[in-house]
């Protein structure tokens, strides 16, 4: 299986604003937010779609998840953290947790871009939340 | 606390289209669907924002919503089925499952209008998966 972008990025031969990490799940910033402090949360394992994950597997990303969402949520001025699963670009299933003031933070064709310095500041103030 | 509009519908006050049930849980059709076969998941609880569940309750949830996506994508003819918590709107916390064939069917500004007719017969075919 040719490795995914994010595979690449968890083996660290692409780098990421890494967030949180364990032995088994990863976050870190998207680099094409639709809002500042989106971040991904992903399983190590390359599989493509997020049901097919074993419930075990599944579920521990859910609660992975959840604590770094707490975390954005601190860190990042927002109603909520709002949660999004399509995976019809990168097949590696990723959690998007997006900060949201409006439902339009919720819309993909809506891009934003960022300074190193911004996601680098942003990546500082959710990992001092967690 | 006012019962939210899916309060109503756990308590049987308002109708839908049920697709399943337990004691802590239910899923039914969104009548203000994206695409055929857009499920809501919710907990009978009325927590507004899905990460104030408590550990238990939340993976329970999560648990309950794959179980319904894969009855989802063996009944509606699609790529996979998204997920998105966004939350703005009802103070119910709510996760849509949703059938994807293209990024767009994840556009919360395009719904799609049914027939009664449509929804049921969509409702049997996610029914006869689980």
């Amino acid at each position: 299986m040719e490795p995914s972008i994010f595979t690449k990025i968890v083996n660290g031969d692409i780098p990421a604003y890494k967030i949180a990490e364990d032995d088994r799940y990863l976050a870190f910033l998207d680099v094409f937010p639709t809002t500042k402090g989106h971040t991904l949360v992903i399983p190590k394992q390359q599989i493509d779609y997020i049901f097919d994950l074993n419930d075990e597997l599944y579920l521990g990303l859910m609660a992975f998840a959840k604590k770094v969402a707490a975390a954005v949520e601190k860190a990042v001025p927002c109603l909520r953290v709002g949660v999004a699963v399509v995976g019809l670009e990168v097949p590696h299933a990723h959690i998007h947790l997006i900060p949201l003031n409006s439902m339009g933070d919720m819309n993909f064709a809506n891009k934003q871009q960022f300074s190193k310095e911004e996601f680098e500041e942003v990546q500082k103030k959710i990992q001092a939340e967690l």
